[in-house]
């Protein structure tokens, strides 16, 4: 993905190494908007929400923000009051030195939970970044705002509007805590068309609610997710808005795309993972009971470590479609496919099922686990992936 | 557990090696029970129950059952017609043997999903086993039924009833796929007093509900869980009936703890498993949402992990309280300890708080993690334990 240089006009990026919890490497981001910007975000609904979650959502709805603060290896979650304060002087301390408002800074935290943040190293470091703001900067961002993350997560798509050519940037993080709802992740996306606020607001939605909301590794929710979509306006297009239909489609299907390339290569990266696994469940009679469904499979640590041993297990799948919590669940009409490989049916294994197929597919790096309950239209997916003995070693070992 | 030879008068026993699965070592087990015998018995809730299950479920409920036939290494699940077929075949074989009834033996299996059962091995050995039973055999049958189990479990218990002393054994086995609501997990228990049907029954399921029915290892639910409890009735007391309060107490609580005595053993033999840990959610709203705040907590893989690398890494704790779905939750309000110790308040950190502290408690092989949520009056415990690299190599190599 970083065969050509992401940049966003109009976007400025910076990072820094303020030594929050890494030696020798990056782990503050600074991102500049253009005056006119819009932006719109995500946040996790963990009840325990992160401050910097808490200020940002607070400082969003008031407006107008110029810059996004980043960092890495402190969360600042479960910090109380004092993780209030210090989320705000940080902003405050940006926009000192910046010359804007406090609440023109949205400050976003990922890394270990329960410590205070380390205030004073990243204002030291603020006017370093403020003055090596550069558009070109995304890679070094994507690589600044890693945690367990093993490798940096870019995405880049273009699309024509007002016969000119806007271009879409995301990266992100998140390689643990990661389930529907959001997770530890941090997602962020900027373009340099002019979007209208109410339009951009949906796009982001609709996006995030089809990808990072369809992603498992182990079922947790984080403190701190956020995922944000920045509109520069230096494309110079007519704002899109909500009425516009083709430009809003066109808009949705670039930042779909960015969505669906990030939340894939967060799976795909996810702590210990050796396969990315697409769980598809159809033929439920709701999207509800579909998604039921292809969670329990998703979570389920037997599955995953079947998937780990490359094992077609599928007594596994099938006990988990069994305890998914479906109502009057007919299983003779339950079929479960390991890609296009029919393994189960008429509550067995079916008649033509060769083990050595199974084997096959589990063996691939990624394939697709599919599910048809026999029960009506509607389906659901969730991308997963294994769980080996490298997941328990790096949370058995991250703080230490 | 096995200081005393565990014995119940009127219940006979054998333990045989029918090579199932296993080489070497004993697999099938056959109980019988005497004519006037009642039992009473719960299973698992997973829509895919094995075909034991269904053909065990049938046969109680027309009446007298005289034999549990008990088989490890093969589940007879997910094996659709045939394995109905197979579960009743073995009961045909035992009835002919013993002159009774086939709808008066219970089958039971435990082992892989998906894998049709070897009947002939099995009924192989049914003269061998008929010509074997034994009151004393109790121990041998806790061996046979494991599967990946690395030790026998055993319970006894005896209760004052009619001026006689009654006895209560109990065994089981199960140590992964095992959450509330039945697991991987078969329990037998017998009594010599005499209990009439409905009475056992209300006896057995409240013991559950208390017991296996609040434990979790890896959150998954198996499709084979079976817990029984019979009564011989050779103790020649009057019939223990529901409106006999003091029996009926004596009895519970001493099926209480044999329960309590099994699931308690499960959860330490938890596959790979190094500690057993209770959640303890109290100050909740409702048991509902208690329950629901101790099963995100103990279901949680990266407080799982956190708790084998002895690592009082609370925000994960706080983390997984607060994506609990629980509506308006106040998080200041919110207070967490390790045993006695106050780890969390108002939002964080506790101030008193000292992180050698949480490592102590962390260290010991057993301790509780407790939760005030500050909103009513109801409670909830689950046990659980850590989730460590051995529990994804067992589970990636049962198969192979």
């Amino acid at each position: 993905m970083s065969t050509q240089v992401l940049s966003v006009p109009g976007v400025r990026i910076a990072s820094v190494a303020a030594g929050i919890r890494y030696r020798d490497r990056d782990d503050l981001v600074l991102i500049e908007l253009p005056d006119a910007a819009t932006a719109a975000a995500t946040f996790t609904r963990n009840a325990f929400c992160a401050a910097p979650v808490i200020v940002a959502r607070e400082h969003l709805a008031k407006g107008a923000p110029r810059y996004l603060l980043i960092n890495a290896g402190n969360a600042n979650a479960g910090t109380g009051e004092r993780g209030l304060a210090d989320a705000r002087a940080t902003c405050e301390a940006v926009a000192g030195l910046a010359g804007c408002d406090a609440d023109q800074i949205l400050p976003f935290s990922t890394g270990v939970i329960g410590e205070y943040l380390p205030v004073e190293r990243i204002t030291a470091r603020l006017g370093q970044a403020l003055s090596s703001l550069r558009e070109d900067a995304w890679e070094d961002a994507a690589r600044a705002i890693m945690t367990t993350d093993t490798v940096p997560k870019t995405a880049l798509r273009r699309f024509e509007i007002d016969g000119r050519t806007a271009t879409v940037v995301g990266i992100a993080k998140g390689a643990g805590m990661i389930r529907p709802n959001m997770a530890t992740m941090l997602a962020f996306l900027a373009t340099d068309a002019a979007v209208e606020a109410v339009a951009l607001r949906q796009c982001l939605q609709s996006a995030v609610d089809a990808s990072f909301n369809c992603i498992s590794i182990d079922g947790d929710t984080s403190t701190n997710d956020a995922c944000v979509l920045c509109a520069s306006g230096l494309l110079g297009n007519s704002p899109i808005e909500p009425s516009m239909a083709g430009e809003t489609a066109s808009l949705q299907e670039a930042v779909d795309a960015i969505c669906a390339d990030l939340a894939t290569a967060i799976v795909r990266d996810g702590e210990g993972a050796t396969k990315l696994v697409s769980v598809e469940v159809n033929a439920a009679a709701s999207a509800g009971e579909a998604r039921a469904v292809a969670d329990a499979i998703a979570h389920s640590p037997l599955v995953k470590t079947a998937l780990f041993a490359s094992d077609p297990n599928w007594g596994r799948i099938l006990a988990a479609v069994g305890r998914a919590g479906i109502d009057h669940l007919d299983i003779d009409r339950v079929r479960i496919w390991l890609d296009d490989s029919l393994i189960v049916s008429g509550g067995g294994r079916d008649h033509e099922y060769q083990e050595a197929e199974g084997r096959r597919v589990m063996a691939k790096d990624s394939f697709a686990i599919r599910v048809a309950l026999g029960r009506g239209n509607a389906q659901a997916r969730v991308l997963t992936c294994d769980l080996s003995c490298d997941y328990v070693r790096i949370n058995a070992e991250y703080r230490t």
